[in-house]
């Protein structure tokens, strides 16, 4: 791509850097951007300046947030009873859109994955295990991927807080609704099979 | 989506603001940023940002540009007595990557679109006529967009300079390489019929 100016094309090349954006696309956001208010441009870039300079993770649970405790560890109506496990911080979005989950979270950063060199010391699996231990946990809710890397993660956790008196569960995996069974793949619909639920349970959703 | 953060909520509602950008894409962009380095963040918004403030219009073509007159504009081996006539930068940059042209520009910023409200003054028309009738050029090529729009302003510009000795032609329409008769729309087809061409200058190609 030949562009006559090296300001347009800077701008160009940094946006073609963000996952899935390739060089058309930034051009036509870098148009875009041109096209628009100073005042526009300026606001767009203080705020990712700022929610890089000053964005934190929370110390409890690893979730993004404004301070240094969540809002979701620090809300006093949620259960602290329970801890939902998840990879990443936009499961915990995905989760919280359910509006389903009243309880906390805990953010691993992965999975375990030795394929990729990520062992078990690379995540938040060590202070999870403390908070099981000392925060009165009654239910801790795995919601990971479900391939290997999650199993064995959830395994190993497992083993490490077999001890305590936690409630351990999955998030349900079958069909998704909408989702037409001919399509559906081998095991998940072997598995929603095995693990087939009474139908009043169905319908009170 | 309920985001436990307002820097990362705010940087993802100005990336969503992006044509094209949704809000699930918008997140995905703002948590790659996080995982980057300080310095690689500073570079994109600093990358934005002087592009925004230093970025010209070449006052000859109107095309974009780091000084008062562009790079094509400048340069000594571009044929001086050719002009493209095009819609927008976009199509100066699909145009320069086909390495087949080696005259200069003219960018109108659209084309006369009543119905849009875009009359032949909001456009860069009389800069182009005044080129046309001063800079000795011999060949004026339109390459618009293949609509009522673009035919519409190809006929106002022609009427405009038909007194100069100028040749006027348009980039041909036809069947694209690589494309399927059967799909072709009847318009084209028939057209590419029409305007069939001797052998020879297809194969030269």
């Amino acid at each position: 791509m030949q562009i006559s100016s090296s300001l347009l094309e800077n701008a160009v090349n940094e946006f073609a850097r963000l996952p899935g954006i390739g060089k058309k696309t930034a051009l036509r956001l870098v148009l875009h951007l041109i096209k628009q208010e100073p005042s526009d441009v300026q606001r767009f870039s203080d705020a990712i300046n700022r929610m890089k300079k000053d964005v934190l993770f929370c110390s409890v649970c690893n979730n993004v947030s404004d301070s240094r405790i969540c809002n979701i560890c620090s809300n006093p109506s949620r259960k602290k009873e329970s801890i939902c496990v998840v990879e990443t911080i936009r499961d915990v979005i995905a989760i919280e859109s359910t509006q389903q989950y009243n309880g906390l979270y805990h953010v691993l950063g992965g999975v375990i994955s030795p394929l990729d060199g990520i062992g078990p010391d690379q995540l938040k699996i060590e202070t999870l295990v403390q908070r099981i231990q000392n925060d009165g946990v009654e239910e801790v809710i795995f919601a990971l991927s479900p391939n290997i890397q999650g199993d064995t993660t959830i395994y190993y956790i497992q083993k490490k807080i077999e001890t305590f008196a936690a409630k351990v569960t999955t998030i349900a995996r079958g069909i998704a609704f909408g989702g037409e069974l001919e399509y559906a793949d081998e095991l998940t619909l072997g598995r929603s099979l095995q693990n087939r639920m009474p139908i009043e349970k169905y319908v009170s959703h």
